[in-house]
């Protein structure tokens, strides 16, 4: 389906093999596990059993002592400690909790917190080791819940946190860290002119994004003082920020290269193993690796928050929504920071809302620090919203699509946080699932039902560079400082080609290290393909323009002479002057040497996308088991570079919005210990429980990118839950208002058990 | 010594430690042997033991079938043979030779000619099978003197080979590959005005640079095409280009990794090994290092030509040069290219030439092909240069440095090879001498002697990149295409500091490898530091302008109004508005974006280098041995940017120079079979065999050069044989004509045997 007419691009729209594809199918590329040196240790980290505790003492002497063990470190050892110790005026919180959540300090905040780490000859000396490492403890008790952890009389986690907010900082020690509001027009008003109103109050659990590749490091510290890092990252600057912070070490010396990565999701951002790693290379002398077991990924490194949220929306009768309001709780796990940002910006974005509130609440509990996952924080309002929007759609009775149709963001619209939307394609997105025949077709049969949910997701554009080297025989090697987590090597190199007028054959990207290319941020916000491809592009000119002034000296004409389309260099007024690229990039080193052009680039403005989702469930009215039919997902790109990359995007997040929807979740006991850190104990959809998803690309390309792009990965997960939601309402007369919504609670729902 | 005021330089000519100090002295510096893979194999060579022969038939099987053997290869296997075969039109024989020196066609042309590799589960294995090929050989005989190789009666080495010469290719093959002729003036007529004329005729031997480190790569053909190779190399890019050429492979896939260089000299600009390897490589589907011995190094890489040189010089008896000619023939090796051109462009360039004739013959004989090694070509024609000026300078009866100063080559002079002299500082360098304490000293004592010697090396510029990466903190990462084999890490880095207004501290080279930083042609020719170091000071600037430029978005002023100076950027009219480099670096990203500036040059015009050295000696009148009491060499390198590096240039240079007067040459039977493949037999100087060298560093600065460097690196290794003879000559009263200057030759001079 396309919008608009697609311009003649060559490459572009083309379904080229990926540039990762031969390494990944025969299992040679080099994932962060994989990598060697010569003279590795293994290391390995000593966590907390315990969800809370004061750390009265480590003795580490044993461990020291074990043959085979070359090195220890504990908190003590981060040169951002000392450093934090002897500053004087305000302390940097931030640096502190990172150090802190790097190697416990005085306190540990959740059952899988680090307290020390450990390097020798191989990983089992390393385990047997960490064992030998005696932590006394003084064990406290420990929040696991949001809810709880809002009451005054809770367990406090920090000492000196408080709440801040518009009214200022609070007085006395809370565990909630800030409370943020926007506000709207008046939302008292807006619910007094409403018909109809319905609030609901939601809970959404812990999930992870369980990427099927550990965390992994390996580290070598030189004699010459260069810490070389080869890292499992989604960004290798943001990698070495975090590395030269902690470290108190200039970047320059710090050289990251990163690896293949087995999935990353958001989870890749944090850097939890390098420093570590880094540290016991200096004191060892040696290469160190480093790398998670399943159950550390899970207990040591970020889930998502587990939030609360409460929504209520008024309308008229006629449908058009009058008021909106929203609170959001969200668990930030042990140190503040929850991506409460990202659920406070798409809770009621995609549509207009004349009077809104949205509140929300950053607050700590005894579980990992969270990170962003795909469309951060943004899964659970959406979830939310878009259950109470499919109440007051059958309360006004409307087709939940008219009714989106009719209260929908639209250019201009501003919405509750003050920002205003512009490139709006959501009426081309609800109209693409009117017009689908999965959407009329009959829904079939008892215990079966039909979901639609709709969102909106603002993108990320930001810091992105790369290097365009024209090689002597005509082809060119593109470095870029994005890691590649989704094919973007491919996608663009693809927007390379089309920028040289090359085919895409000529084209070899890869993905840079720190030393090589310039500071890029981490390949997260769907930003990489839109900003990156922006960069690159930036680059492309660059190389074209020097090339056609090195055509105009060689033929002793000015550089405007000069035109170039399609590989060919000519003489606009002299037909016999001509010059094929590869030619061209011949005689370059001997005119004014190389070519190497360089794209550096902050984009400051993206195209956001809207998405929405068609869904068919059947459940079964004995077990609670649903089964999902059919489904559909429809989304703008702006412009798919790479049909087959988008609809890989769409296909994948969906399937993780299936896994929030239906299975996953932290289970912790009362004690804060987790129920479920392996794989065959926290559930995710396999191929049995997900169907094919189709998909819908739509094309409204986004007008201030080169080629129309907007980023495609993570409006996708937002709206499986509430679409599940809806359509399990639709096929046995309940809803269910917490994720996963496991067969135990939709029996719960219909009043089974 | 100083020729110039030193303007106020910050960095340039201070000794800060060496970036690659540490790494190297404490051995973890990763070399070419040094890499390491995951399912490495190793390969080894089959090497043919006749110095001329005809392959009747080469027989893998048995080596295939060898247990733990993973692939074998011939020159059947080598792409650019089957696109020779098929090509139509001329064929390129340039690249047939290069084919057909990597592995043998129908002929071997040397003992150590490769003929076949194979790779297996480790290096003995490899061995093992490389002894099961079969191959069965017709003898030919063996030419293995250039002048006889030149009789018409020569063995033949190609069947196909004719002469080259200003009038045209020759109808009969012949070993002459070429004949080439510089003419200036009138020659007879130079040398019916000479009063003295003194001809001589001179034999210099076969030698080799012996870098400590052997020849070695590591090559991985990935699936996806990519071919990673780690060689040592002096040029990541010339060793692309070799691969790709032989490969037949787009560049694009070929990705050159250069590890550290354990000496180079010239001789590691040829690859050997890395397409075997890559080749290897691709048939195992495995990573596959190659690491030549000792003996593979002298047999099967590159020595010098060993050369038959004849000089005549004319003057009148007031000193005055009136004519010179000068006839040179050079081994070429097995195939055609002897380093004749610089030979031909060295021997008479010192000296202003009224009259001059200079041949040049490049002759093909059963040796391995020759290769560039420091001054290609240019040490035995000074040898024999110098010694005929130091006879002509005692027979009209002035001091040597005298008659050197009159006759020296000034700014203008033209040269028998037509170009002209400009910067020159012979002046400078010749006064020097005069001038220094050595030169005035007593020489002290029976059979012993004092010479000098003089030459004039051109150096050369051309093609360098580097990228220069701005990072967040304030430091600076420099990537530069040229490899590492003098320490250049750190000349360019200083080069940076300066342009940049930096501590050095603040900046860290590294090199880069093919796909990181632009084209770059080999670490050769004394070019590093001169060129590359203006593609560093380009960037810098560059760097620089683009920071003016932010510092002036920042503070809403145009790019003119912001000065900077020594690490600070200012408002020129408002004193209040100022701001350290580290403060604008730290708000780089979110401004436009990172600064990654590209330095890409070809430098065409760069300064040459004068140098003249004193040396002592004594000669032992009953053994012949010679034993050097004092060396002083001087030199002018334009500006000093390290001179720490500069005197180790020098003081190297000469211990090669003495190795090449005293100890080293190829020993051959009369079938070509090499008599001393091994430093016990091939006798290399020692630290036993050489003094203290000290330098004199003049400086006059090269004008077109930012910081006025010449190169260095080359220019000393010329004087040290004709200084040494010319002393022996003082010593003992006798010339030798031929190196190296053995007891045995020393003696036979004198009539003892």
């Amino acid at each position: 389906m396309k919008h608009e007419q697609r311009p003649n691009f060559a490459v572009i729209g083309t379904r080229p093999p990926r540039f990762d594809a031969a390494e990944k199918a025969t299992g040679q590329a080099r994932f962060g596990p994989d990598t060697d040196l010569p003279r590795l240790l293994h290391g390995k980290v000593l966590r907390s059993p315990h969800a809370h505790a004061r750390i009265l003492s480590i003795d580490t002497r044993r461990a020291a002592a074990y043959p085979g063990v070359y090195a220890v470190i504990t908190a003590a050892d981060l040169p951002a400690n000392a450093s934090l110790a002897s500053g004087e005026g305000e302390v940097d919180t931030g640096l502190k909790y990172r150090c802190d959540n790097t190697l416990a300090g005085d306190k540990v905040l959740y059952a899988g917190h680090p307290i020390a780490a450990v390097a020798a000859s191989d990983p089992h000396t390393a385990e047997q080791a960490v064992r030998l490492i005696e932590v006394e403890y003084e064990r406290l008790p420990a929040v696991m819940d949001v809810l709880d952890a809002m009451r005054e009389d809770a367990p406090l986690l920090h000492e000196n946190l408080r709440t801040r907010s518009l009214a200022g900082t609070s007085e006395t020690p809370s565990n909630v860290a800030s409370h943020s509001q926007f506000l709207k027009g008046d939302p008292e008003r807006g619910f007094a002119e409403a018909d109809v109103i319905v609030e609901r109050a939601f809970r959404t659990a812990t999930v992870h994004h369980n990427y099927l590749e550990p965390h992994a490091t390996t580290a070598t510290w030189g004699p010459d003082g260069v810490l070389t890092v080869y890292p499992t990252t989604q960004g290798a600057f943001g990698c070495r920020d975090q590395i030269a912070r902690l470290l108190c070490y200039p970047m320059s010396k710090i050289r990251v290269v990163p690896t293949e990565v087995g999935g990353a999701f958001g989870g890749k951002s944090t850097s939890y193993l390098d420093s570590l790693a880094a540290l016991l290379s200096r004191k060892a002398g040696r290469p160190v690796k480093m790398v998670m077991t399943r159950a550390e990924t899970l207990l040591g490194t970020g889930p998502t928050p587990g939030t609360a949220i409460r929504v209520k929306i008024g309308a008229r009768a006629d449908g058009r929504i009058t008021a909106a309001q929203a609170e959001l709780c969200y668990e930030a796990g042990a140190y503040p920071g929850a991506t409460l940002w990202g659920g406070m910006g798409v809770v009621l974005a995609a549509y207009d809302i004349p009077h809104g509130q949205i509140d929300g609440y950053d607050v700590v509990v005894n579980k990992p620090k969270t990170v962003t996952y795909r469309a951060p924080g943004a899964t659970p309002p959406v979830f939310a919203v878009e259950q109470v929007v499919d109440e007051l759609a059958e309360k006004v009775g409307m087709d939940p699509i008219a009714f989106r149709l009719l209260n929908r963001a639209r250019e201009g619209t501003r919405r509750v946080n003050g920002s205003t939307h512009s490139s709006v394609s959501s009426r081309e997105v609800l109209e693409a699932v009117q017009a689908h025949p999965h959407y009329s077709a009959a829904s079939g049969g008892p215990h079966r039902g039909r979901g639609v949910a709709y969102g909106h997701w603002g993108n990320h554009g930001g810091v992105s560079s790369c290097t365009l080297g024209i090689n002597p025989d005509g082809t060119v090697s593109l470095v870029t400082g994005s890691v590649d987590v989704s094919g973007t090597r491919t996608s663009l190199a693809m927007q390379a080609a089309e920028t040289l007028g090359l085919p895409l054959d000529r084209i070899r990207p890869s993905v840079g290290d720190t030393d090589s290319v310039g500071y890029t941020q981490a390949s997260v916000g769907s930003r990489t393909t839109v900003s990156t491809g922006m960069a690159v592009a930036t680059a492309a000119r660059e190389a074209i323009a020097q090339m056609r002034a090195r055509a105009a000296a060689l033929w002793d004409l000015p550089p405007e002479a000069v035109s170039y389309r399609m590989g060919t260099f000519a003489a606009k007024q002299d037909d016999s002057l001509q010059m094929t690229f590869a030619e061209l990039a011949a005689q370059l080193p001997r005119t004014g040497g190389a070519i190497t052009a360089v794209g550096n680039v902050n984009v400051r403005e993206v195209g956001g996308s809207f998405g929405a989702h068609i869904v068919d469930v059947e459940v079964d009215p004995e077990t609670g088991k649903v089964t999902i039919l059919r489904y559909t997902a429809v989304q703008d790109v702006g412009r798919a570079v790479h049909p087959g990359e988008v609809e890989g995007q769409m296909q994948g997040a969906v399937v993780q919005g299936i896994g929030w929807a239906l299975y996953e979740g932290y289970a912790y006991d009362e004690q804060g210990e987790l129920l479920n850190p392996t794989l065959l104990d926290y559930k995710l959809p396999t191929a049995l429980d997900v169907p094919s998803i189709e998909t819908v690309i739509v094309e409204v390309p986004y007008p201030k990118h080169l080629y129309g792009v907007r980023g495609v990965g993570e409006t996708p997960i937002m709206p499986p839950p509430a679409a599940i939601a809806n359509a399990i309402y639709r096929a046995v007369g309940v809803r269910v208002y917490e994720l996963p919504m496991t067969p135990g609670r939709i029996l719960q729902a219909m009043g089974v058990i």
